[in-house]
């Protein structure tokens, strides 16, 4: 007898039970509060508990309505911070990587996974106009630009070997918080990444950037790397990506595009993103914008030699004794990871399920919903807008009311799910839509809800 | 019409198609070669193809049987490296996960998602014999050892801000790739990080740690960290932890260790694992010894406070508004990643559904099969071991023979898998068991096969 081994029938029946969960739980997903009535005392009442001795078996299961009341479901009306409403046949490939276990480390350890994840992530360079970029999928866009930050220091100043000397990175104020994390993990020091004020529209200012980087080399010290962010989190603004490309290519610094958000609505509007293939580096995030269940991020970068210099540290028990190149590439010798799933999986289904078209269009309508809500907000006296709608963000006030207050309020109600953000100082109630389920009518809602707290607040 | 939309009866026949496909490679699983018969040019052959514009709908499932045909399976006779088996119940959480499509940033973003994990964490702590240890889960051991360093190097000589300053760490030189890796991309530089020799039964010796240390002392250079490695990959060497940690103590060092591979079995031989408590931070990987689909490792300290020191960055559009404890608990406050998936929920409901006795003996039987390999290796005159046998690692050589030869022709046969690694420059044959699935004739088939494989070369 094998310890773990579960008969096949109970398994098949346990299986069963499980796919009746996710069928019911994905039927019935939009009739779900938009986030559920709970507390943390809730919460570590049902959830904290020892690990027992004895197996409690396919009683496990009875867990998952629980799990599932307590959790933010991923339905039409969920419109915080940027998070993809999980596909389902996307969440049909995670369950099939799982059950192949393949740890996509190099050709050898998992040769199909390992080739269609190079096609996948040609596909997403494609897709954003970059085609022949190469790169990895991984966890998201904090890793995706960790990795590209590596690459970067590598590239110009190497560190790896003799630690890393003193140098600049710029970013606009906008950029998202993983920047200034990644400069920090690297040795690089937060005080050395400058934040490059942005013009009315959110967008890096680069004549300000240019003065940064001019104020730097009169000081003696070393600039080696721009982060342009094309979907800023607050407000979704896209930098000028021309004209920074132009700085960076002048002054010989690397050029990160931070995608995460913004870069794969490129497939639906490619003219606002002329320019994206003279970056080095690009971050995007599937489980955002192809609406892919987490987590799907993705690097893409032009250089196999350069990511090579900065994550080669191979150690011998994983030497490739093939020196065929497909079969003797390795991803742990291109990206920060040594043990990966089977990521690309859930793309390689869901994007073929659907195709190309479905996934552009999905993505305009996005875009459309972001100008309908803007259109319903400009049409309503007691609200205003806060920020140009450039992607698919729209920030906006109550002119009168504690908007705090009515966020709260709003959430409590459970009909829809903003989150927030600071613009100028300004407390600034936030919707995005990133969400293949998301209807006009639910478009609609949100305005009707932010009235309606507001409303509330007076009683 | 919303674009990505499947009408409820399509999305149930795809799931049951799923689920069939997932059944059929489960019940079969040990009929496949533990090495697909396939090449480079196959895989590119079947997997190279651009994404078209028109979906190809439920067709996308006849791909499935092709990509396991050329995957490794997670089979009874697979003993590379040091993977675990994937427990189906563990692979039914992944599914589930992928469904409610939780992002574990937060409480906020998760509430239930967030409450578990940090139970399964504590789980995970009990089992090593450290209560009290908090942390979060991970990709696998790079991403557990690198946020480990990170907090050391933020908790001795901070950097955050100011960039990294010199300082000096210690492993052994049978620690992991991921240790160099890691103190590269902090800005350390590998050339900091001293490699300690070994003894016999290649395990760090104190005495070269403390001459290291002090010789670095009188240099004027500046030790933060030793790494004291349970379970090195090549040989499943267990540090001399209580010597280590009392170096650390008196050093003021941090004591990162890393048992990715090894700490786990502290849950069956505890005694092996005294003094793991003394560590600061401790890396384990579930998707080793607790069998669990990739990917599951995972990061345990002592000190919330520092961990936000070395991770807390946070932006404004992530402001939690509650300042209930519970309920204002980020992960990304204390690790490494922002967008995080629901990882804990194959631990949840895979390790309850066993119980905790079944797991630990798993391992125990784990153990007796790497004892079972080399005590049949010590009866097969023609083989011989290269290194003790302590945990689950068997490495061992053809006395005689072409061993690299012979490993080529092993998993070509395709009856079992083994790896290899180096030791003192001798090429080993490595079998490492950390599978559910084995049984005793499948231990036995290896040295079968080893012979077999050797005798081929003769002809």
């Amino acid at each position: 007898m094998r310890e773990l081994d579960i008969p096949d029938q109970e398994l098949s029946a346990l299986a069963d039970e499980t796919l009746n969960l996710a069928k019911n739980y994905w039927s019935r997903l939009d009739e779900r509060a938009a986030y559920p009535a709970t507390s943390g005392e809730e919460t570590a009442r049902l959830f904290s508990r020892a690990w027992a001795e004895t197996g409690r078996g396919r009683g496990i299961l009875a867990d998952f309505q629980q799990i599932a009341d307590h959790s933010r479901p991923s339905g039409a009306r969920f419109f915080g911070y940027v998070v993809g409403s999980g596909e389902p046949v996307g969440a049909l490939g995670e369950w099939l990587a799982a059950v192949l276990n393949q740890n996509v480390t190099s050709w050898r350890s998992a040769p199909a996974a390992t080739t269609i994840e190079r096609t996948v992530v040609g596909w997403l360079a494609d897709a954003v106009g970059c085609p022949g970029f190469i790169g990895s999928l991984c966890g998201g866009g904090s890793a995706a630009n960790l990795m590209a930050l590596t690459m970067a220091r590598e590239a110009k100043l190497p560190a790896n070997e003799t630690g890393a000397s003193p140098c600049m990175m710029y970013a606009s104020e906008q950029a998202h918080m993983s920047i200034p994390k990644a400069i920090a993990l690297l040795g690089i020091g937060r005080q050395n990444l400058r934040l490059i004020p942005v013009d009315e529209g959110f967008r890096m200012r680069t004549d300000a950037l240019k003065a940064a980087i001019a104020e730097d080399h009169r000081a003696g010290r070393t600039p080696i790397a721009i982060v342009a962010t094309l979907g800023t989190v607050a407000t979704g603004a896209i930098d000028p990506l021309r004209e920074i490309a132009d700085v960076a290519r002048m002054e010989a610094l690397w050029l990160h595009v931070d995608g995460a958000y913004g870069a794969l609505a490129a497939l639906a509007v490619p003219d606002q993103f002329q320019g994206l293939a003279s970056a080095d580096s690009l971050s995007l995030d599937a489980h955002k914008w192809l609406y892919q269940p987490i987590d799907c991020g993705c690097l893409l970068h032009r250089d196999a030699a350069i990511a090579r210099e900065a994550f080669s540290n191979s150690g011998d028990y994983v030497r490739i004794l093939n020196q065929n190149p497909e079969e003797a590439f390795a991803f742990f010798e291109e990206s920060m990871e040594l043990s990966r799933r089977f990521r690309a999986l859930k793309l390689w289904m869901s994007l073929q399920y659907h195709g190309r078209r479905t996934f552009r269009e999905a993505i305009a309508r996005d875009l459309r919903h972001a100008q309908m809500l803007a259109e319903a907000i400009a049409a309503q006296p007691e609200l205003e807008l806060l920020a140009p709608v450039t992607l698919s963000v729209v920030c906006f006030r109550h002119r009168t009311k504690d908007n705090e207050a009515i966020l709260r309020r709003l959430v409590a109600r459970g009909r829809v799910y903003l989150s927030n953000a600071t613009l100028k100082g300004q407390f600034a109630l936030r919707a995005c839509f990133v969400n293949h389920r998301t209807t006009a009518e639910d478009v609609r809602t949100i305005v009707d809800e932010v009235i309606a707290a507001a409303t509330e607040l007076n009683r």
